[in-house]
Parts: structure tokens; C-alpha cells; sequence
């Protein structure tokens, strides 16, 4: 199956005291990873996205499997597919791995939204055609 | 139905560029809400739990609805009850509102484990006690 | 010497592997506490001036000594005195202890900004007057 | 003057409802930035030094000066020179730009403790000929 691939670092910062990464932390992995996926795969910077044709993506729903921990200097791979691509609602599921011990399954799904209106929209095709391309088999 | 209340303000720097709080800031917000839990219901102070008894609660698995959203200057409720009441897994929910509209319905489920071997262990009495108290009709 | 004062709680995950508050969430106490000033002895909703008024307080300079550290469950007591007062800067002097140790020492400059310009402009006097209670002696 | 060189760049999740990087955030980057030049100047793995060698390097005294906004979606390069170079203590500054333009100039002055003892100690050699190649003229 086609994923993105990517890779996210553990910093001294995100760490708690029991030795693990503190776990609102690994949301913040998730949504530079989200970034990352709109900037290489999908082709588009996000700040653009965002910024100019003010376009968000709010969460409207998160479910999240925490299977092992990831530790102060683990270096993650994350695998993003895609699990759900309605007209409007985007679903991905990101799997954090270390030397292929698998720590996390996140699957987010988002609504497409005009900032302007605050109200969902259809998504447009060409992004579509990406999410498409790392679609999970049925 | 008994539940833990408490309150949490957002700040300017949890809110993001399309005016609404950046959600990994919501697990933080559950974060805090859950060493009130320990510190105001159990009436165990949590950095003693820890850093004392050495016990941790590693998060297992979290499933999340956002409703509407979270903006800078609200001050939401947090009702919280308890779902799971394990020998070691202990399940929470989290619902947050403002001003009776809900924003956030969060259901969190962490394992009690001993910091020194990382297992997981017997939740003690006195802490089952008082999640009984907040248990949510079956 | 009048100054305002209020507390932080150092939680679970504001604390770094060394055992220590991670020194970047300090400034997100200063900001909570800076919040705070404008709440509670300026007596303006901090969201109001800035969603409503437009104005912003972007950091000019900011000069910080860190003297011991803060950790897990420390409730630290913090002193907000005014050491400058400018046509448009605001200069306040935060100091964070606990149990009469002295932790932080940190001074932040501020200037008075209209958002939709990013210009300077002079604070208004009602500001004025509730910064010069809280002025440091000569 | 040799510096150490490397780039940072501004999330979404950074920025703050006035459209500027929320100020605490920059120092979760100047953490990040040390972090890379113990990797990739000083070539030790910065989680082996803390967790391995248990050595931390605690902040003392912070000095910043913001002379322009960064903002979402802005690329800055962090040019990383040393100031001060005592038994114990480092100080290293570091400048930030977009496309030229200074944004953050800030000075950062850590001790060289063990974490057994939390004592100052003289630090190694082979860290000390890693910082003077990248000093700053008298």
C-alpha cells in the first residue's frame, strides 16, 4: 500500500518525567506531520492554503492507539494514509514506528471549511487525486 | 449523574491563525484537568504519585469528538466521569462546554503502571474508591 | 513596594527529563501571568483588547535570570512590579519563588501596538494608571 | 566569523491570534537549535549526553532582543555563534532571519552540570575545541 513517509524527532523538550514523551505532544507531531504531507505530497504550501485561499482543516474527530512508548532521542517513522475521503471530510492515519516497533495509530479526520463563512465545502479535485494515491485498500 | 467539575480559560497563545484553539492544546487542557482529578476528587497530590510512589499512567487509547470550537477568551466547564474502572485501566471522559454549548467530548483510557518495571498493576482501593463515585450509569 | 501578585502550578508536563521545568514554558507562565495583569489589575478582558480593540503587545526585549530552579508540584508565588513606562513600551519585572526561594527574575518590554497598522502608538491613560500602582521605586 | 548554520520554520500550531510566532515558541526553536549543534557541530547525540553521561546544561541568564515578527509560514535561518566560554559556562548567541531580514537576536548563557550532584563542572576538551571554532571575535 502507498504511504507518505516521514520522519519526526524526539526532543528533550517534549519528554515528561516518566521517561516518555509527554502525550499532547505527539498531537503536535501529527499536525506538522499533516503540514508536511500538504507541502510534499499534495504540493501546496499550507501556509498558503491557510493564509491566501483561507481554507482550514478543523479536527473533528480523533482516535488514537498508544501502543509503546517513544523516548528522548527515538527517531519516528511516520506512515500517513488515507482511510476516508468524503466530499468534504478527510480521513488520515498516521503510524508512528521505531526500528519498526510500532508506538503509535492515530487516525484524524478533518472537515474542509471556508474561513470566511466558517462553513464546510466540497474539496477540491486536485487534492483529492493526492489523498487518493495513498488510499488504504478496502 | 456525579461528575468532577472544574474549569479552563483559554489563552491567547493556545489559539491558533483561524481563531480557534490549536487541539493539541486540547490534550494539554485534558492533561491538566486530569492532575486536578487526582489532586481535588482522589485527593492525592500527582506530583507524589509520580515522583514518590512511582506510579505513572501511560495513556492506551483516546477517542475524541470536537463539536464546535474552543476561542480565545472562552472559559469552558469540564464535566468529567468516569466510563472504565479496570483492574489496572482506568477510563475518563472528558466533556468540555461553554456557556452550555459542547465543544469537546474526549474519552481517555490509561493503564496504572509501576515506574520502576513499567507493568502494569492493581489500581489500589482508595483510588477505585473515588472513581466509583464519578462512574457514569451503565 | 506594591506589586501584583498571583501563582503558577508547575504540572506534569512542564517538567523536562532533567527534572527541571523545560525553560520555554516559563515564558508561557509569564505570558498566563502577563494575561493575568490585564484581568485582574487593569480589570480588561486581555481577549477584548486584543479581538475587540485590536491592540497587540508584541516583545521587545526581554531579560531573564534563571536563579534556581522550578519543579514538578512547586505552586510558585509570582511578583509583578512595572520598571518601565514609556509613551508606548511597558516594561514589567516578573519574579517567581517558592517557599521564599528566588527562581526567575525576568524582565519583559512590551510597546503598544495598534493590529491593523503595527504601529506604536501612546497607551492609553486608564493602562497608564494602573501600571504607575504597581511602579517600581526610583 | 565561522557560525554554526541551520534553518527553522514556522508552523501553524506556533503562531498566535495576532499572526506573529507566539514569543515562547522561540525558545522552543533556540532549544531545538541547541539540540543540532551538540548533533551536528559538536557531533555527540544530545539524549547520550543527558541520559548516558547524565550531564545538563541548565539555562542562567537569557538575553533577547525581538527586532521583527516571524511569522506562519516563514523559513528563519539561525546563524549560532559563542560569546562566552568560561570553566563551566557556555554562552551562545543566536541571530535569526527571513530572506535577510533580522527577526530574533538572542544570547543564551547555560552551566555544564551534573545531573548526579547538580554541580557546575569544568566542561570536557573535546566540547570546549568544538565551541571555539565557532567564537566570536573580541
Amino acid at each position: 500500500m502507498a504511504a507518505f513517509t516521514t520522519t519526526v524527532q524526539v526532543r528533550f523538550g517534549h519528554v515528561d518525567p516518566a521517561g516518555i514523551v509527554y502525550f499532547p505532544r505527539i498531537y503536535d507531531y501529527i499536525h506538522e506531520v499533516f503540514e508536511e504531507v500538504w507541502e510534499r505530497h499534495v504540493d501546496e504550501r499550507y501556509y498558503k492554503i491557510l493564509s491566501v485561499d483561507r481554507v482550514g482543516f478543523p479536527l473533528v474527530h480523533s482516535e488514537v492507539d498508544f501502543k509503546s512508548p517513544l523516548r528522548f532521542g527515538d527517531r519516528a517513522q511516520v506512515d500517513v494514509t488515507c482511510f476516508k475521503l468524503g466530499r468534504s471530510s478527510l480521513g488520515l492515519r498516521y503510524r508512528f514506528s521505531v526500528d519498526g516497533r510500532e508506538c503509535v495509530d492515530a487516525r484524524m479526520v478533518t472537515a474542509c471549511v471556508d474561513l470566511a463563512t466558517s462553513k464546510s465545502f466540497a474539496m477540491p479535485e486536485r487534492y483529492r487525486t493526492a489523498f487518493e494515491k495513498i488510499m488504504e485498500a478496502a
